[in-house]
C-alpha cells in the first residue's frame, strides 16, 4: 500500500501545529548533560538514552538499547516490510564539555529562546539535529499510519569522544544495521540560504614523530654548538615535507590520487569567498598548492598538517636548554584512491631519509578509521537528498565536498552496505563545540519537513 | 709589613688541624634551606645571611649586609691598606630547589659524610665553594694577623633566581665594591685531576618569535589546505636559520668576531674527548660548526639555539587543530666583539624577511646582561691564580673557556673596575642543582688552600 505523500507546505503546518510540544521536546532533550568524555555525567547519559528510547517506543518504533564498553547506543526500527528500501538515520545524542563556562550567556543546560535561536550545549551538534529527524518520523507515522520506506535510527553516546566502542557495534549488530541508504544527519550547509548535500570526506592518517638526543635535557650555554639540538633535527626534518608551492614533498604522495573529471567537477559546488573567509577566520586563504583554489585544496586535494609540535621550554622568560626530546604530531588528509597504509609507508621511509646524525628518529604511524570517499552527483540517493533540500528551502540545493573525515560515516556505509550522503542544517556560526551554541527554530523546522520528502523521493 | 707567607703544606695542616670544625661549620652552613625562588623560606635565608655575617665578623673582617627588594647581600671587608692590592670574592649562599626529594638519598638540608664526599643540596653550588673561601681568609687573618691584601666578600642571595637585585646593588654600592681584581669562586674543572681557570664565557641574546594565524584554533580536517599553519610557517622560518655546515645563517652574524690568534689558542686547553661525551649526555658531539672541533664550537664560536618551541596539541593522543599560533624561544651565545644588540637587529631584519605571506610575526628581542668575555692567560691575575692551583693539585692548572654566560661576572667585573678571573673546584659529576648534590672534603681542603696562594700571588 503506498500512504499518501506529505507535502512541505503540510509538513510545515504539522510542525506549526505541534510547535508548543516540539519546543517542550526539545528543551527536555537538551537538558540532559549528555557529555561523553567526563566520567561524572555518566547518570545523565544514561537517562537520555532512555528518553530517546521512551521518545522512538512511542513514535510506533521498536527500540534496542545496545550497551557498549562505554555509552549505549539507541538502535530503533519500524516493522521490516521487504518490498520497501531501507534508510538508516545516524545522530548522535552526546554533546562536548561546555568549558569555558563563563563565556556563556545562559546556562549551557537550561535552554533558551532568543531571537528565534535556542541556545544549549547541543543545539546544533547534535541534538537539534537528532530532534527534528526523531520528530518528523513521529509525526509521519501519526499522520499516516506507515513510512515509505523501511526506517532505522543509529543514535550514539560517544560521537564527541571518537565513536570508540562504535567498531565493535558495527561487528556485532551488522545484521541489524543493513539497509540501502544511510543519512548522517550531522552535517552543515556553507551558508543560511546555501543548502546543500556533503558527498565526499577526506580521510585521515596520523604520524607522531619524536627526535632524541641527549639523555637529559642540557644547557644551552655549556653545551651549545657542541651536539645537534632536536629542536633543530625536527624542524629540519619537517621544514622540508614541504615544498615552496605548498605541495607536500613526499615521493610519491600524489600518485593514486583520482581526479575529478571536468564534468563531475561542474556538478560540485566549489563557490569559495576569500573575503569572508578571512573576515571570519583573521588569517588569509593562502595554504594552497599554487595551481587549485583554497576550497578545492581543501577538499579535493590531500595534505599534510602539523597539528603539533614541541620541544624544550617555550614559556614566558627564558630556559636556556638543549631538550633531550623533540615531538610532533603530523596528520595527513587524503583523498579517494589514496591508500592511507600505503602513503604511511612512504612518508616514514622519507622521514627516516631526512633524519640527521646525532639524534635518533622514533615514529608512530596510524591509518585513521575514517577513509577518503566520495559518491557521485549523479547518484539516486545524491538526487533525492538535493530535490528534498530544494523544495524545502525554495533555492537549488548544492553538492559540496568536505575536507574532514568522519569515521563513522565510510564504517557505518561498508558495514551496513548502504550508500552514504552528508546533509544537515548546522552553520559555521552557530558556535559548535564552543561556549554560547545554537540553533534557529526556522531551521529545526526545515529539518523537520527535509527528512519526510527525502524518504518520499527515496522510496 | 709583608705577612709571611704561608705554604700549600701549611695551609693543608692547618685544615687538617681544624678539620672538626670546619665540618661543623660547614654542616651549619648546608642546614640552612636558603633557597631563593621559594617564598616560604625566606626566613631561612635571612639566617643564613644573619650566620654568615656572624662568622665573617668573628673572623675580622666589617660587615655589611645590603637590604635589596629581593634577599640580602652580605657585603664584608678588611681594612682598607692603600698601599695593597684589593681583591674581590664572589660568592653565593642561596640554593637550588629540591625536587624531586625522593630521588635524594639523605635528606638535603642534613648533610652526610659518605666515601668523602658531603651529601646536601648547596654542597658544590655555592656553599662549598663560598666555604672553602671564607674559611681560609679567617685562618689567614688568625694565624698571620693580615692579609696580603685588601680584601673583600660580595655573598648574594639571588644567583638561582637569576640575581635580580645584582644590577641595582652594582649601582647603588659600586664604591664599596671597588677593586683590582675579582675572584668569582663558583666554578668547575673539566675533571679531578685537570685544575682549571675559566678565562672566558659567552654572551647571550635572545629572541621569542611568535607566529600569529587565524583567530582561534581552526579543525584541520575542514581547513587543512586552505590557510597557512602556523606551526609550518614557524618551522619553515626557524629551519633557515642554520645551513647544513651547522653554521648560523644570519647574514652579517659572524663579521665581527674576533678570532684567537694561534699563539693564544695554544695557551688554552681546548681537550675534549668525545667518547667520553657521548657516554655521559648518550649523544654524540656533532652540533658543531663543521670547521671547528667541538669544544671550540662550544666556547669560542657563537651559537643560536632553539631553547622551546610549541605551537597546537603535541601530546599523547591527536587533536587536528591547525593552531592560531605558535612560537618558539632561541637564544644565542656570543663571543668576543660580536656586539649583542648588533646581532639582535641583524637576527630580526632576516627573520622577518623569511615570514611566509598568510600569517603575522611577532619578535620580542633582549640583549642578556651577559657579555662575551675573554681574558689572556698572559695576565697577572690568569698566571696568579693558574700558579696557586699548579701548587696545591700538584698537576699543571689550565686555561679554559666556558661557553655558558655568567651575567653577574661581567657587570660585577664593570662595577668593580676589577681585572676577573672564574675558578673553583666543582666537577661535573657533582648533581649540582639535582637530587643527591655533593661536594669532596679533599677538594675543600684544596679550596681552602688555593684561595691565600691567590692572594699571595696577586699582592
Amino acid at each position: 500500500m503506498k500512504t499518501k505523500n506529505l507535502s512541505v507546505n503540510e509538513l510545515f503546518t504539522l510542525f506549526d501545529r505541534d510547535y508548543e510540544t516540539h519546543l517542550s521536546d526539545f528543551f527536555h532533550f537538551l537538558r540532559f548533560k549528555s557529555i561523553s568524555t567526563e566520567k561524572e555525567f555518566k547518570s545523565e547519559i544514561n537517562a537520555c538514552a532512555q528518553w530517546l528510547s521512551g521518545y522512538l517506543e512511542e513514535s510506533g518504533l521498536s527500540v534496542q538499547v545496545w550497551e557498549t564498553k562505554g555509552h549505549p547506543i539507541v538502535f530503533a526500527e519500524t516493522a521490516h516490510d521487504p518490498a520497501k528500501k531501507t534508510v538508516l538515520i545516524y545522530n548522535h545524542y552526546d554533546v562536548q564539555p561546555v568549558d569555558p563556562l563563563d563565556l556563556w550567556d545562559s546556562p549551557p543546560f537550561e535552554p533558551e529562546l532568543r531571537d528565534g535561536e535556542v541556545y544549549a550545549r547541543g543545539a546544533v551538534d547534535n541534538k537539534g539535529q537528532c530532534y527534528y529527524s526523531i520528530a518528523s518520523i513521529r509525526t509521519m507515522i501519526k499522520e499516516q499510519g506507515s513510512l515509505p520506506v523501511n526506517l532505522k535510527f543509529v543514535i550514539e553516546g560517544e560521537e564527541e569522544m571518537g565513536s570508540e566502542s562504535f567498531p565493535e557495534i558495527l561487528e556485532r549488530k551488522k545484521e541489524e544495521l543493513q539497509a540501502d541508504y544511510l543519512l548522517i544527519v550531522d552535517l552543515a550547509m556553507r551558508a543560511a540560504d546555501k543548502p546543500a548535500v556533503t558527498l565526499g570526506l577526506r580521510g585521515i592518517a596520523t604520524i607522531r614523530l619524536e627526535v632524541h638526543g641527549s639523555k637529559g635535557d642540557l644547557h644551552s650555554g655549556f653545551h651549545g654548538g657542541v651536539v645537534l639540538n632536536p629542536n633543530q633535527a625536527l624542524i629540519s626534518i619537517i621544514s622540508q615535507l614541504h615544498d615552496e608551492n605548498g605541495r607536500v614533498n613526499i615521493p610519491g604522495f600524489y600518485d593514486d590520487i583520482e581526479e575529478l573529471s571536468d564534468e563531475e567537477h561542474r556538478l560540485f559546488d566549489f563557490e569559495f569567498d576569500k573575503v569572508a573567509f578571512e573576515e571570519t577566520y583573521g588569517t588569509p586563504a593562502v595554504g594552497n598548492e599554487k595551481q587549485y583554489t583554497p576550497i578545492e585544496a581543501g577538499t579535493i586535494r590531500p595534505t599534510l598538517e602539523i597539528n603539533g609540535i614541541a620541544g624544550g621550554y617555550a614559556g614566558d622568560g627564558f630556559k636556556t636548554v638543549i631538550p633531550a626530546k623533540a615531538w610532533s604530531n603530523l596528520s595527513f588528509r587524503l583523498v579517494p584512491n589514496q591508500n592511507p597504509e600505503k602513503i604511511l609507508e612512504l612518508a616514514c621511509k622519507h622521514i627516516n631519509s631526512l633524519c640527521p646524525k646525532g639524534v635518533t628518529l622514533h615514529l608512530d604511524a596510524h591509518a585513521g578509521a575514517g577513509v577518503p570517499f566520495r559518491l557521485t552527483p549523479n547518484s539516486h540517493l545524491a538526487q533525492s537528498a538535493a530535490k528534498a533540500f530544494t523544495e524545502v528551502c525554495g533555492t537549488p540545493c548544492r553538492f559540496i565536498l568536505e575536507g574532514g573525515s568522519v569515521p563513522i560515516t565510510t564504517s557505518l556505509a561498508q558495514s551496513s552496505g548502504a550508500e552514504v550522503v552528508m546533509l544537515g542544517y548546522a552553520l559555521a556560526t552557530d558556535n559548535c563545540h564552543a561556549p554560547n551554541e545554537h540553533f534557529g527554530m526556522d531551521r529545526l523546522r526545515k529539518g523537520f519537513a527535509t527528512i519526510p520528502r527525502i524518504l518520499e523521493y527515496l522510496q
